[in-house]
């Protein structure tokens, strides 16, 4: 059994989820125990929703599940690197691919790319 | 003025810092608004010490700084990624390349890969 540590922040970790194939980093969630054994046991990337207070199997609603390739565990065992493959090319709630679309530039955020969804369309708003 | 959203976490957010180049993920620490602002200002990941209660320039101690190359920010604005070049070529403190040299294989953590540096001669232990 791999022993991550909860404790430092209160029962949870921090899990990055990055693209298996691009290398893009995806998106940041958070885990609890719970969390992370249904990762574990199901291979699809679930996280700790602190504002729901509730487990959150990414893609639930939208289809857009993240299939976990491989799980890195970093050295002192209190964050994880999720390398996933992305169903549907986007992971942000917003309909972008990655959540990190908005760049510093020159003190101010700037947005790259489009949309690969309509969030309306997705999650019937 | 690029706002962030420090009051989920009680003042902190994560940072993620990746390889500007390979995309390699190297580790994730955490900012408080100062160390968001002084990473801003010199271009080298600051990030703030949990354990130390302190501003902690990266590789003050060990010559292995990171100078940030662009930042993205999150959907949220609660989470920063860092596309950083990594001197030395390693960012972990034990001397790995990346904090994330493990990986889960059946049920157990396996070591990737070679330390780059003995954090005995680095670190002076």
């Amino acid at each position: 059994m791999i022993e991550l540590n909860f404790e430092k922040m209160g029962g949870l970790i921090p899990a990055i989820a990055q693209d298996y194939k691009t290398g893009d980093v995806l998106m940041l969630a958070f885990m609890n125990r719970e969390a992370w054994e249904e990762t574990l046991k199901t291979g699809k990337a679930t996280y700790y929703s602190r504002t729901r207070d509730t487990l959150w199997v990414k893609g639930l609603t939208s289809g857009h599940i993240q299939n976990v390739k491989e799980i890195r565990v970093d050295c002192d065992s209190d964050t994880v690197l999720l390398k996933v493959d992305q169903v549907g090319g986007a992971a942000c709630h917003t309909g972008y691919a990655s959540c990190f679309y908005q760049k510093v530039d020159d003190g101010r955020l700037v947005t790259l790319g489009e949309p690969i969804f309509d969030p309306k369309e997705v999650y019937k708003e």
